[in-house]
């Protein structure tokens, strides 16, 4: 059997050992064919393909970012995209397709497989949005590196009414921001899940300040944004590729805390950092499970599915069941994080 | 309410996130006194307390160890040790008891659950064995650590048909060992849940270097053992404390390795560096959340019950039914190990 | 005898190392009390001191920070500040003192030896600019951070043309980029020695993105400036307390490089993440080994000298001879840099 | 020019980035053709050689090992070696020769400089006891992943009486030990330069734990031994390979202590552990370094000579200057070792 393959949308760490997985268990057990895509679904319209076997596949497991390329592109939103996949699929003799990718590529994916495509997805997002699965490959080393940052700004010296705000990664939900914000115990954590209120935060940074600190570490998701009809009004700024621009919210409330409270307000914006480098054992083991699984179900037979992680086992989702949704933070996760501020 | 909190057993990372977050949930959301034992039970026997607040929990989130202190000592397997318990707590006013260990640990919790003392219970264990819980605290930071090991061993020259063994914790389940070869992309690993027979081993290794590799990375788990009246007999020594003997089953593994085959084997033991240093961000969001969920269900009045995470979930498991239970790795688990080597 | 200590200016990783250092010499090896000031020469005038025994120096080898606390305070520089130091170290009977810094610092340094008090110096700076000395407390640290940064950037996927810029610590020397800039392998390196001319900057980049690449990183040290009657005119804004504001002419660069190239630009700034956490191993004997040379030196009656390194030597160097002079990044590194891009 | 290039004896962290700098630097600023040798001088006198082009040094910066392969083989220790090394650069055409390695790679360079081929030697050694250099390719990364291993052992629980051993590599001095002893804070320090009483080992512990601890830490060279005439006799074993058997002495001191002290006492063996992995920032600089200056002294038509570190400068020493010596720990650091232990 032929099976396609291809990374869709931005890289993340993990990705390699999922594509190691596919190509090992596939050759391996089934004797499939493994044909790799370059650059996602760009390289499926292009024909960009070639036989991807072991020698792609030494030394990945550690490596960061996609052997097989990646791009932000999504046949479903592009005139002729669908055929063109299509046509690449008979031109290749390629019989099943396995995708990696988040939002935009399982979108694709579902579209893919409506006009009669085998084929079975696997979730990877730093931001963890993704419905239906516990983990998405990438978040975990994210909120590593995020962590580790704002371990780093804790303990340099403490200054009289310093804020230090740290933005990372996450558009729709608050992972990142909120888990990294519990691991090292920053004070005060802003999410989409819940739109801020300027003047309560200026408070509580008011009140800590007067009663027992000198110093405090906000972290904010980029996606943050204020409460509708609250004292600080806000329009994000969208950049050129409809993404958002980094630095924007942190910026414009360093701003505000500064105009009410006086206090020197530092913003230290995380960026492309929390997207590269080694992968934690965790997004390679997750890569690698996610991989296995979706080889053996292509195998099976099975299509418009995606692997996910439910407690302790790999289990398999519709791709229908997961469309539109956003996986937000739940609400113990916000009050573990509100608790020990 | 006065509450106690002691850690018992061996020390792991991420225990002092569990013991800040009782501390920080109990006097911010309830008004709670914490009291701490020192030693773990041998403490509580001992009436080694003080009160713990706020000044001893700065800064602990990054480190290793347990502030409260540990031993290895069991009030129900002591003369005595139970009443010992109840005086020390009616003595000392102390209405609850928060205890955090892994199976001896809970298991006493039981006992003293059943003289009458509301108790909740946290597991932690670097073996990732205690039922009824995907993950117990340091399990996360220890994978990681031998991860890292084996990655280092990965990228050593590649000698001519040298085989290199790393022994890792593991006594009754191989948890560390299965996740950290499957993150490794190590060739063979050895656990208690698959006693090996030392002739596959050998005809394994000998494939491989006469096929395509010349070097050969074996992960052991400590309690591995080989088959029932299989080719080699192994008796496992014990220690002067009861524990596993370090280093003991590899040495013999190597040996047996080396005379089948003639390959230079090498011998790694990690031994205590997987317990100690700083815990990831998964261990410290670990302990915070079962630090929280442990003193909620104190406040609530529940009692002989373990907090345990379960998927997204942290939810109350009573101590009854995880006494005695061993929580081996999954068959999906040992596939993909087996399946990417 | 009683000797003073103080660390100040910005705080770095590897200062409690040096305090260390000197609490465990001076009382082990010579009886000598040591008086810690809080918040460098701030506390000095202010008469904020403690005695500074072993209980205070128990793990903080592994912590970043000062555990006496810092301030950008300089006696010299404000009205009766000479006055207030003597008037403090005679009240508190202080024979001698070491003080831990920057340039400031050390400015203060000689001029309170001027005026007759026992005086030795430790350098500190991640900057790593001060004169006399191979390397400084904290430079290490930092160097490893930004490379670890610098390593992530260049793992992710190399998108068609885009540039990535991350901007590092460095206001009058570039140790920081030229040195990160070599271990990761960057592709340009922007530093105050080497004003640049934004034509050749954007020449080798359209030349590079043309001949063989889609991507390159660029490291800008926070002082980098454009050559003077170059392309490009600039002014660096300065901050509310003098210093460089950062990111300002990170984000100048990218918009000359955009409007010059069409290329997608992107600017990181490290900033206060490159000061703190776990110090390396260098940082911590380097401060080890600095506390040592500095009560041993008080001890033999030295005066008005800074500790230094000089290859694998501690030496002493009279402190008039670094006023006034910055060490910048000598034209081997800077030829290597540019080899190896 | 035809360069040809080897790295010999055991792999280090930080070959890789020697080897991409000399292909940088020679075919970019020289126009050579560099040639490589696999494993070493075996390969040079087997012919094994392949042009070295830019395709095989990219993303080598961060991997450990050599992309050349090495192995421990010295032509001038072989009957006719040199005679084919002779051969072989002929053959080739090979009008100068680079050679990586430590002590018996440098040997070999200086006999094949002495039958007339031009050389350049760069050293390399986790031991660090190349005479000449400040430091060799591969120590500052052993010192880092020793230092991070005797943290995580001085984090956890510090039980009654029990004594921490932990063997690090260093066959002939200690630079290993000691450096990770300081910036890790053990207790004692056991190297090749000061043979140890063990009296007086046994004396320090019990007055140790009697006053003021409960437990303690001992870093052990592999290369330590006992006093000449004190109370512990030792004859160490020698391996297959003429190496130190792993853990042997601190076996044996293990036994010595427990049987004076009846302190319970564990040993770690960090092996190979020590020589893998991402290298340093540090390895990385002083590889490009070195790989630069040693293309630059082959291109000037230097031989029989060495790269060197010497405080911020590389430098060139005669290979004749160093042959036989052992660079040894300097008194100053081993008394700061002991002063802050």
């Amino acid at each position: 059997m032929r099976v396609g393959l291809l990374t869709g949308g931005g890289d993340v760490p993990g990705l390699n050992a999922a594509i190691r997985a596919v190509v090992k268990q596939g050759e391996g057990e089934y004797g499939h064919s493994i044909i790799g895509f370059r650059n996602g679904w760009r390289g499926v319209v292009d024909g960009d393909v070639f036989p991807l076997g072991r020698q792609h596949i030494r030394n990945v497991l550690t490596q960061g970012g996609t052997l097989l390329g990646t791009a932000r592109f999504h046949p479903h939103s592009s005139d002729g995209g669908i055929d063109g996949v299509l046509a690449t699929l008979e031109a290749e003799r390629i019989e099943a397709l396995i995708c990696i990718g988040g939002d935009g590529t399982l979108h694709a994916a579902s579209k893919v497989a409506e006009a009669g495509v085998r084929i079975v997805a696997i979730p990877k997002t730093i931001d963890n949005d993704v419905w239906g699965t516990d983990r998405s490959i990438g978040f975990d080393t994210a909120v590593g590196i995020a962590t580790e940052a704002l371990d780093r700004v804790h303990t340099t010296a403490e200054s009289h009414n310093r804020v230090m705000i740290v933005e990372v990664m996450g558009r729709h939900a608050g992972w990142i921001a909120v888990t990294s914000a519990i691991a090292s115990g920053a004070e005060l954590v802003l999410t989409p899940e819940e739109p801020f209120d300027i003047e309560k935060v200026v408070k509580f940074l008011k009140h800590r300040h007067r009663a027992h600190a000198s110093f405090s570490i906000v972290v904010v998701a980029e996606g943050a944004v204020p409460l509708q009809g609250s004292a600080m009004s806000y329009e994000a700024p969208v950049g050129k590729f409809g993404e958002i621009v980094a630095g924007a919210i942190s910026e414009r409330i360093k701003v505000e805390i500064e105009e009410r409270t006086g206090f020197d307000t530092r913003v230290t914006v995380l960026g492309h950092v929390q997207r590269g480098g080694i992968p934690t054992h965790t997004d390679r083991i997750l890569g690698s499970r996610f991989g296995t699984a979706a080889i053996d179900a292509i195998s099976r037979g099975e299509t418009g599915v995606m692997t996910a992680l439910r407690g302790e086992d790999v289990v398999l989702v519709p791709l229908e069941e997961i469309a539109g949704k956003v996986k937000q933070v739940p609400a113990e996760l916000l009050q573990v994080a509100r608790a020990l501020a």
